[in-house]
């Protein structure tokens, strides 16, 4: 975001912190910042504020506006500051944070009424605040700590143009209506309840479906690319994620663990569901010596993980923490050979995003790397580390692919070098994260003979194109808006019989469907064809055959696109020929 | 086994405790038994005993034999009994029960010095014991316990005739070489260590292959017998476990808990790892409103599941603690139609293993009901399971399939219906098991409306034909002694270049060969052909195909079976084609 845009949003907050000051004079503010979308508020309200409220603080913030007052910054003393905010705890604390680091507090008059504690910057006066909405109403931890009370935020953005308000309102209500949370509704893709535990998905048929077809689509593909599968157990021995360190860098992320003592005595061993396939693969590397011969060797499992996420992240199937049915794989090579490698999983998300039609322009590369400030939180050393980012960073510019560096970012492991897509709503999502890893093969003990005879460490790089399948599906959802390509619509064909008098044709006509290995239903009900049609519309179902009286003379069918589009009279057996091919070429429509 | 046989079998066990007593006079008999395939006995002793003593010990057992002496029952007191094996605790144990029961203890004389506390029956002299041997010395605890001391355990047989004998030791030895933890050795299938947790099985990626092919042909049979599939999460909340009964009923076969609030103090939620997939298609059903229409709704999922076995029990792929991919499905239908869902079922294993090859002669179906004496480890109550068990014998007599009653084994929620098959050295092994279920769908609150606007309960039928995957693969292992039908082996074709001089043509063939999708592999090392095909059988690659001279100016290969058989020349167009119509066909070869 630009500075001047970030500057306009965070005074039009002042401007919302100042209207529900007017309004609700007992609120006790905590914090607003600008963000990517336009800006938030937090503060303490024991009453309720609903988007029913919104049309009056908007008026009072509007009259703030008008009167196009001066924002003046002044520098105070600790003391002075305390006297301002006493009544307001979270002011206090924010005080006693500027106060440990030495330094001297700035306040932010608007006019000569309203103040706030804030480093600023901010446009000069109310009156250069461009076209505002307030946009929704959400519960908000303070520090996102479910062990603290409960805020009251608001959302809010402002553009400097009409045109780019409404522009951007527009793309919310595009955003809402491709949300995959709703989409579900209608496509049963899956379910996630309390019942069955929070954040754990369980696909329905229809999204059976489209795991299973992504899975084949990459099975087969990685097959001709030359990987190997395996499948591990899901649950790992404690000893074995001591050696990977993720015990202790990634418990947080973790299940709690499971305790064979408590089944037998003799046993001390503790397990964890595992939340990466890394030790796995590992272990089958080192379960024969290996040579240069055998390298790259290119171990992938459909491996499954579960992580442990705060029940407040958790967001439909985007955010989950579990079953993560990941495609993944772990390369191990020389280290000759590792630029080579790398570059080919680059081809390969390529391949993948190209298949599915996502534009070049719709993709960036994260370059994550170690947070210098906080070195304790990754494993390997500084001479590791520092060649690893240096050969990764090598390899992401020949990709040529556009790259942004993200601090602090890193697997505890090793650098990440993530895929990052845009969707239609303009969102950036990581799809995929991949890493360069020194660390984890020498932790195993994993060496192989080189040519000379002599041991080495091979390198380990961790790729997942596809990343998790619930998160990839719900983009997919997204992107798509429910219209996946056929070879992945759960139903493809629909037979909607017009009358009564045509469904032994119709049941004919599904037979064959089913012979060609399309995935067809039939509607047998008593219902209207415009009943029919719409039902099937809403499954978005790809293709509805409509057969009547005439289509039964002519032993053909009627076709019409979920879109609404009608494609016209075709022998069935011309339908079931292009219909197979557009599966088979995995087409986009 | 008949009566006499058994008598035979414990007869001959008394006199290698005899001949053990005179060899080794401070050994302590603790039991010894006739079983299926012979006779064993445990005993204390501190010193070793290996299978080299056994011509020693033999020698000693059959001086007894000839000497013809007499077996002689007497019954005594408790105290007269407690002063003959004044020495032996295990001995003072069982005497403690009987006299618990109030009875006299019974001895057998073998002669007038040898006597053993036993029950009997006998033969009347040690003369008409038949042809014996000693097959292997093991440990075992005492009471199977691993608490207990660990004692020496010997295993023999005997036979009425030495033909029969030696048919016996030859199916051992053919046994032993099928055994499929030795077949791993060259055939790299799984790998398990404790490393990775003791009965943790890792399939490799020839296992892969294997997993992979079985699981692509069940979700293809199935989607064409009218299954959909679900993907459920592995791990289940304790609440729906205590639903279905699992907790406390099947506790002691589940590995230990996960305990959320060890994550954060506000999630009490308690996860068990899933020993069964019942739960999660409950779940599926019962995620939206049932009609009489949706019946039968078959819910199938490649679910993998975990189970507590005592490390004791674990045996290669044979007995795990998993991952146990299980082929399962939960199949829900009104009461009407479970006979001929039923029936399917039955037809669909057929099916499966019509196409593995077994013979309708190679497996039989055992009945396991409730334990009319142990009632409380069932669930459900006398009028369920009084229904279950009519219901499905009556089903079972109409498959005209054999089957056995087995008391006691039925699953906590209804009986079972397993399928056991014989390997081919004769052993039965439990391959598939299959419930017909009146008490989850009760318990699971699952309802349809039925024709006539009711709300009723819906049976559910549990099955999964191919069972556990390792554990049918293991049974494959075993019954194709490694010589997998083609479409099951890891590596189908291998090029064998004569000469460095036909390693480009050899090259052709092979590039030719993977672009049909065939699994083939090259051998490109300077080797010996002789060296090459030999690493070849041992991998037991179906086909050989040897190029040299002759071949490359053809554009031809020599074909050559994994069983030595010569197949000649054959033009590679050719030879792939056969190979893909047997493949497709699964045939068995």
């Amino acid at each position: 975001m630009n500075k001047n845009l970030e500057a306009m949003r965070h005074s039009c907050e002042h401007v919302l912190h100042q209207a529900l000051q007017k309004l609700y004079p007992e609120i006790k503010a905590a914090m607003g910042p600008a963000i990517e979308e336009g800006f938030y508020m937090d503060f303490e309200y024991d009453g309720k504020i609903s988007a029913e409220d919104f049309p009056k603080i908007e008026a009072e913030m509007l009259k703030v506006i008008k009167a196009k007052l001066p924002f003046k910054k002044e520098t105070i003393s600790i003391s002075e500051a305390r006297k301002i905010f006493a009544n307001n705890p979270y002011k206090q604390e924010w005080l006693g944070e500027i106060e440990d680091k030495d330094k001297k507090p700035t306040v932010y008059w608007t006019g000569d009424k309203f103040v706030d504690l804030c480093a600023g910057p901010h446009v000069t006066s109310t009156g250069q605040i461009g076209p505002f909405k307030l946009l929704s109403v959400a519960g908000a931890y303070w520090h996102g700590d479910e062990k603290n009370k409960m805020l009251t935020r608001i959302y809010g953005t402002c553009f400097p143009t009409q045109k780019e308000l409404d522009e951007f309102l527009e793309t919310q209500e595009e955003a809402k209506t491709r949300d995959h949370r709703k989409l579900n509704q209608n496509l049963k893709i899956y379910m996630v309840s309390d019942d069955t535990g929070q954040g754990l998905i369980t696909l329905l048929p229809n999204g059976a479906i489209i795991a299973q077809e992504l899975e084949k689509w990459a099975i087969e593909t990685e097959n001709k690319w030359g990987y190997v599968r395996v499948y591990t157990p899901h649950i790992v021995p404690e000893k074995l994620f001591r050696i990977s360190g993720h015990v202790p860098y990634y418990v947080p992320s973790m299940f709690p663990p499971m305790r064979m003592a408590e089944k037998n005595k003799e046993e001390s061993e503790v397990f964890y569901i595992k939340p990466m396939n890394c030790a796995g693969h590992h272990m089958v590397y080192k379960s024969e010596p290996r040579s240069y011969r055998d390298l790259p060797l290119r171990i992938a499992e459909y491996g499954t993980v579960y992580r442990y996420e705060q029940s407040g992240e958790l967001h439909g199937m985007m955010r989950v923490r579990g079953p993560i049915h990941q495609n993944d794989a772990h390369i191990f090579c020389t280290e000759e050979q590792a630029e080579e490698e790398f570059q080919k999983v680059m081809e390969l998300h390529q391949y993948y995003y190209d298949k599915l039609g996502l534009d070049k322009k719709d993709y960036y590369l994260s370059f994550a790397v170690r947070d210098p400030e906080n070195k304790e939180k990754f494993i390997g050393g500084d001479m590791l580390w520092d060649k690893a980012e240096a050969i990764a960073l090598k390899f992401i510019k020949k990709t040529k692919i556009p790259y942004q560096i993200e601090a602090g970012g890193a697997a505890f492991y090793g650098p990440k070098i993530d895929f990052n897509i845009k969707t239609v709503t303009g969102k950036a999502f990581s799809a995929s994260t991949n890493q360069l890893d020194f660390f984890l093969p020498k932790a195993f003990g994993l060496t192989y003979i080189d040519k000379d005879g002599k041991e080495k460490i091979p390198v380990c790089i961790h790729r997942a194109p596809l990343g998790a399948h619930v998160r990839f599906i719900a983009f997919l959802m997204e992107h798509f808006a429910g219209n996946f390509p056929t070879w992945l619509t759960p139903v493809q064909v629909k037979v909607l019989p017009i009358t009564d008098r045509n469904l032994d044709y119709a049941q004919q006509v599904f037979a064959g469907l089913k012979d060609a290995g399309l995935r067809a239903e039939i509607v047998d009900r008593n219902e209207t064809l415009q009943a029919k049609i719409r039902d099937a519309q809403l499954e978005k179902v790809a293709y509805m055959l409509i057969v009547g009286d005439k289509e039964q003379e002519d032993q053909s069918v009627s076709i019409r696109k979920r879109n609404g589009k009608d494609l016209g009279l075709l022998k069935i057996e011309e339908f079931i020929k292009d219909t197979k091919k557009e599966i088979e070429e995995k087409n986009i429509n």
